[in-house]
């Protein structure tokens, strides 16, 4: 039993912040036990830690992000997604290959992904089994919560991507023999790269995996227009883009996250909606790679499971905070052509960023009782210098901070 | 006669950046001189500062915000612009009546502006004569470059900031002959706030002094569907907003900067190009406030002037490198819809925050023969891990860095 002290912050529910200043979160076993203004009698012998005036939130989930692409951050930005994948991508990711230079710089990604306040997140590393072997070690070293992707892919690729079909699969078996259930934080996610990189066989061979062993599904869906185009050429007989990942298997059969969702289908909306499929939100990649901007109300409105992804490196940044800023922003351009979609409010997105995304990692992203204490600790003395009341405060470090603000880490109970 | 050495990096074009490894720039009198790669011999015995490695790049400008609404900078990011006016901003504007207040939070203002790399600044004051006299000799002190604007406001505005318009013409009269001409790199600027705030009574003397002081102007212009319907209902005679300024000399008659310019007429744009209006793209702003985006592509095809704006508070970040990010993000979401639209480069973003933006100020933001020397050093070792070229390293620092790479500032030579 612990006892964390200091200005709380979160969102049990989209449209409601729950502050509660100078208040108590007690831990009990790693998780909030109680979230309380004044601290009862039973608890007081027990050890606090008292962060006095500082901010005390949930901490970030990226649910969507690509280690091997940490090296191409913020260069090549005037490309658009399939010539950025074929001249600037591709080449970095082949590079994994020799887990030396996938130890180096997968050492720094972890580092920045911890420094950004991300507890929590969902990787696509590349195809080759060391490096991912190495990735999932760095981030068990980190303390940091994991899903980590081996890729796979099996046609359309460069040459030195292009994975024979069988060796796809076993490589896969492979990581998820070493790796599965064998950490409380860091587990394996299965990761066909996208539709048209993966051949049915493949597809097929890689959801009676997840089915098998209950592991979760990460891939990307319908994030640009000539990218539908080739999912419809290379699968006619196939509804909609989602609806060849779901005959697989790899649509919400176990937990799932497709990334982007820009340009859905009413139909491919109503089957992500009953199958529990979660829209990953990225809107700065989105900008980046000019795909366009996730209809995102539409999708609260239809009852999507929505979190937000970093999607380094088409998104330029690692911050969830700033993720949020742009889902608001981007929202608000929606709002500006079309008054039928309201704009993201500050606590909708912040719940996005925290419980809305957690929930993909279990009771995370809230001090509700029962979940992990994920938290982070803000100290925004720089930035507070006029009476600004709690949730102003908040904003102002959401819109304006950054790491430097950023105070302590917690993950699952451990300082980290 | 003074030698910088580095790594330098300007764009004398749009299209093109002119970049110089290792290189020298000449400086006689504060101004450019020669940019060159091997010092000529003549040169040789003249001091010479050595930048090293570092990257060395012509001064952020930034053509419009507003100083007094900086203690609100990015709170109450929820609304619209007119309730956002009425129910934040203009409160904290009718402060400034305290010059104490004044100094406190402008002396904040300007350390951020250096502090974010700004080297010169368009920027709205107050209605209070006193306030604005303070925030002219902050500016003075810090060694930016300036046009501080008394702001004009005598109808639809709250009580505390409705002036009586004989009282607003003669403290601007009364600002300029204290200010006007007394500082090489501060000086007013004629600020009515935007049409719906000033009489024509007051535009028409408005108009008159920046006509016989030849005094820059500075105002608001087509931001927001409803701002330009109430513009319209107030001027039914004119033609479309802009038409408004130009009937009283304030469009053009003098040099004259325009923010937001978000949904102009063909008309409107004809009569900015032929009359050298410049247009302010604050697209932070655009997007907190729900305004929508700017035609960028359409402005420069039609040879509208461009610079950036940071519009703090509307806009949550003064760093004019954010902007350009921004700019060049709302340009392919334009793309992603309109084809016919090409989004910005890298290089025409830089453009726009160096020399075009800079071209309102003299010759300022480019190294070539005769400019200002407006610099910045930036040391971005945090970031060049790995033989990232030197416009890679440009792009890196302005998609991912902020001020901690900025290692040093000059505006007109001086290191400030």
């Amino acid at each position: 039993m612990r006892i964390i002290k200091g200005n709380i912050i979160f969102t049990p529910t989209y449209h409601k912040f729950e502050v509660i200043e100078d208040g108590y979160i007690v831990l009990s076993n790693n998780t909030v036990l109680d979230v309380c203004k004044k601290l009862p009698e039973k608890y007081k012998h027990y050890e606090l830690i008292d962060y006095k005036d500082k901010l005390i939130i949930p901490g970030m989930n990226d649910l969507h992000c690509h280690a091997p692409q940490f090296r191409n951050l913020g260069i090549a930005m005037d490309k658009e997604l399939l010539p950025w994948l074929n001249d600037y991508t591709f080449p970095e990711e082949s590079k994994y290959v020799d887990v030396n230079y996938g130890e180096k710089m997968y050492s720094r990604f972890v580092n920045e992904v911890y420094k950004n306040g991300t507890t929590r997140v969902a990787a696509f590393a590349t195809i080759h089994k060391d490096s991912t072997l190495k990735l999932i070690d760095l981030f068990k070293q980190s303390g940091i919560g994991a899903y980590i992707g081996k890729v796979n892919m099996d046609r359309n690729s460069c040459d030195t991507l292009c994975e024979n079909t069988y060796d796809s699969i076993n490589d896969t078996i492979d990581i998820i023999s070493q790796t599965f259930n064998k950490s409380e934080l860091v587990n394996p996610i299965i990761t066909p790269r996208f539709v048209p990189t993966c051949s049915e066989t493949l597809l097929k061979e890689l959801g009676a995996i997840a089915v098998k062993y209950n592991i979760p599904v990460q891939s990307h869906l319908s994030e640009n227009i000539g990218e539908i185009n080739w999912v419809r050429e290379l699968h006619p007989d196939s509804k909609f883009y989602g609806d060849v990942y779901n005959k697989f298997n790899l649509f919400g059969d176990t937990p799932t996250l497709m990334a982007h969702c820009i340009h859905l289908t009413d139909d491919e909306i109503d089957l992500m909606k009953n199958k529990n499929v979660y829209a990953v939100h990225c809107p700065t990649s989105n900008a980046n790679l000019a795909s366009g901007i996730m209809p995102i109300r539409k999708l609260l409105d239809n009852n999507v499971k929505i979190g937000f992804g970093s999607d380094v490196s088409g998104g330029h940044s690692f911050s969830i905070f700033k993720t949020m800023v742009y889902a608001i922003e981007f929202s608000k351009l929606t709002w500006a052509q079309n008054k039928e979609y309201d704009f993201l409010s500050f606590s909708e997105a912040f719940y996005i960023a925290t419980k809305g995304g957690g929930s993909f990692f279990g009771n995370v992203g809230s001090f509700e009782k029962g979940y992990d204490f994920d938290a982070l600790i803000i100290d925004d003395h720089d930035l507070n210098f006029d009476n600004y009341n709690l949730i102003e405060r908040l904003e102002r470090f959401v819109y304006l901070g950054d790491d430097r603000q950023i105070y302590h880490r917690y993950v699952k109970g451990s300082l980290i």
